[in-house]
Order: structure tokens, then sequence, then C-alpha cells
């Protein structure tokens, strides 16, 4: 009965998720759904990218957040569209909201949408918002024990940032035994070292995302 | 529809919960129900409080895993009972889950019960174990914006451990405004600073556990 009643709501989200993509490209906006723990670095991520295409490509972002309008506030003041989404309680985005959300932004000028999903390595993995990339930032403080214990978050992304790099001294993190894992578990995924706090690798992120950009919504 | 969907399912573990309490006060055993993000040190806590009470308190631990049994292996090292729960994608422990693992111990001779959690900062604060004490860890590098993001779990938290204060010189981190963050949420709560890399305040916090097991089950 509770496995039904999840079946559904996740039909129900597919859906959407559907919909909203078809939406997104209809209007030539390239959607990534930016996932990871609490406090891994998605807010700082997306600050990153929008300092090194500004000019170049029109940005927008959907901002969720359980409560608070924090994050939506500091991308607001760098003068890209911005959309906040409180999920109230809920622990990850769905395309439900995403679809509220796409209605709130000018999609003919957008090219490049970054939504920003809540703080979770569980259950976002399991909701399409009807993005076309999912992208999981890990970041070195959480361990390199990760890809054996949220599997299907590192599975389903098609990059992962290995984020906070700048820390590499003060921690053990084994960079290679992680990639390692990660490959075990999905061999086609892109792999980024990078930090938001100095700013390295973020050539390298930004580069891939504009080659996914122009390979199109595919 | 849905909303009475999630209030049956509260309902029923709220029971649950309360059944599991009995079974750990006809036992004498103190629960702790230990939660974070993933990565925020809850293991390294475990194995912190294990070295300190070794020989004063018999401990017992349950180890809440989506899956792998890493943390386990780990635990069980240090010759403490040990069982794992392997969630199969559910992002918490539940109160059913606990009793299952509950009747896999030897509960007469436990005094004081670890439960760790799955590594989310929002859905395990919604469902009660039968603990009798709700610790949460936060850790330096998530930054010093969580409690106003995860509001639940630090409003339902009876201590707040923020752990991994010997990055504090190499990340920007406001201890002394998360902490009056931590406390505009929950009046009562109890705040350690502590390291599990250093051992920096471990003593503090097996201190506060002590006293609260002597306080008793309420």
């Amino acid at each position: 009965m509770e496995i039904k009643v999840v079946k559904d709501i996740l039909g129900a989200n597919e859906q959407i998720a559907q919909r909203n993509q078809q939406l997104l490209d209809s209007n030539n906006v390239f959607a990534v759904n930016l996932m990871s723990s609490p406090g891994a670095g998605k807010t700082s991520l997306i600050l990153q990218t929008i300092n090194r295409l500004k000019g170049k490509t029109r940005l927008g972002v959907v901002e969720g957040d359980i409560s608070s309008s924090l994050d939506a506030e500091q991308i607001a003041k760098e003068g890209v569209p911005v959309v906040q989404i409180n999920t109230g309680g809920e622990c990850h985005l769905d395309a439900n909201m995403t679809s509220s959300a796409l209605g709130d932004l000018r999609l003919k000028d957008i090219d490049l949408l970054l939504i920003e999903n809540v703080g979770n390595l569980v259950c976002p993995a399991e909701f399409a918002l009807g993005e076309h990339r999912k992208v999981l930032i890990s970041s070195i403080p959480e361990g390199d024990d990760k890809p054996f214990k949220y599997p299907l978050m590192f599975h389903k992304a098609d990059a992962v940032l290995i984020n906070k790099i700048d820390l590499l001294p003060y921690l053990k993190f084994d960079t290679d035994a992680f990639s390692q894992a990660i490959k075990g578990i999905n061999q086609k995924v892109e792999i980024f070292p990078i930090s938001c706090t100095t700013g390295q690798g973020i050539e390298q992120w930004v580069s891939w995302l504009l080659s996914q950009i122009e390979k199109g919504q595919t």
C-alpha cells in the first residue's frame, strides 16, 4: 500500500518533469539540477559560475530551500533573475514546485538555468525536475566514503564536483580512491576537483558546462 | 489526501516509538538519537565516546545507513555490540526499523545506546525512534547559516555539537552568531564546540551525556 503511494507520486512527478523539459526546450533554456549535502557549496558554485559567465551566457537561478531566502538574496545582488522556492518542510524539490518557479521567470531571456536543490544526499536523486543535467557537489570535509553510503545520488549524476580542495592539507581524504569509487558506480560521470574559495578548477567546470549547452538539450 | 497519508505514517511511528521507549526503560537503557548532515562526524563522535566511556558505561550502537556497513565495522572493532540497519533507500530511520534493531541486542547488557541516524538534516527530525535525547552534530565546514535553513532539526535537538573546530583557522565561521541563531530557535539546547580529530571538547560532551543518564529516562 505504502509502496503504491510512493510509485504514484514518482510517476506523477515524472510526467510533470517531462512537461517542464518541453517548456524549457521550446524556450532554448538548458537546465542543471545542482544537488549536495547541506553546506557543500551549491550557492558558492552558482556565484562562481555567474562570475565566469557574466556577459557570455544569460543565466537564471531557482533557489530551493526548506525555509529562508538567504541564498536567493545573495544571487539577486549579482543582477541575475532568481526565484525562491520554499518547500515548507519537504526535503527535496519536485517537478511541480519547479513548474511553478518556471512560471515566475522570463524564460526567453535565459540560456542557462541553475536549479539549486535542497541540501540532501538522498531524496533529490529520486525526483526529476525537468533538468537536462544532474550535477552533484561533494566536498572534502564530508569524507571519501560518501559514494558507498549514498550510491543512488552518485549513480544519477552527470558530473561530480569535488569542492573545498583548498582544505586537502588539513584533512584525510583520498581523492583517487574517491574518484575510483564514483567510477565504480557510474562509469560515464565527469569528475572535477574544485575550490569555490580559491577558484581552482572552476574554469574546467565552466568549460564542461558550456560544452553541454552546445550539445543541446539531449 | 496526501497530508492524511503523511499524518497516518507519523502517528503510527509515534506509537511504535513509545513502545520502543518502554522496552528501553524496562531494561534501564538510555538511548540517544545522533543526527547530522552526511560526513559531519557521527561515527567519529561515537568512536570518541566509546574511547572515553570504555570500562565505565556499557555501550551499544545502532548504525543507520542507506547501504553499506562501513561504520558498523569500525564500531565492531572496538568490541562494542553493534547492529546495522540498512534503510534500502529511505532517508531516515524510523521507529519500526529501530524496534527490529533492538531485538538484535542484549538490552540487559547495555546502559547507553547510541543510534546513528542516516546523514540528513531534514527527515530524521520528524521521526521519533524511542530515544531519550536527540543530539545534532553540525560541522564548521557546513557554514554558520544552517539553523536558518534547517530550523526543525535545530528546534528538536537537546544538544548541538559544533564539530571540526580544528578547521576554524581555515574557514569563515562565526561561532557566536551560529550559537545565537540556534538559541533563537531553541532556548533550552546545550551547545558544545568539539573536534573529534583533536579530542577538544569531548570531555564536556561526555560529562553532559553522563549527567543526562543520571537524570534518568525523562
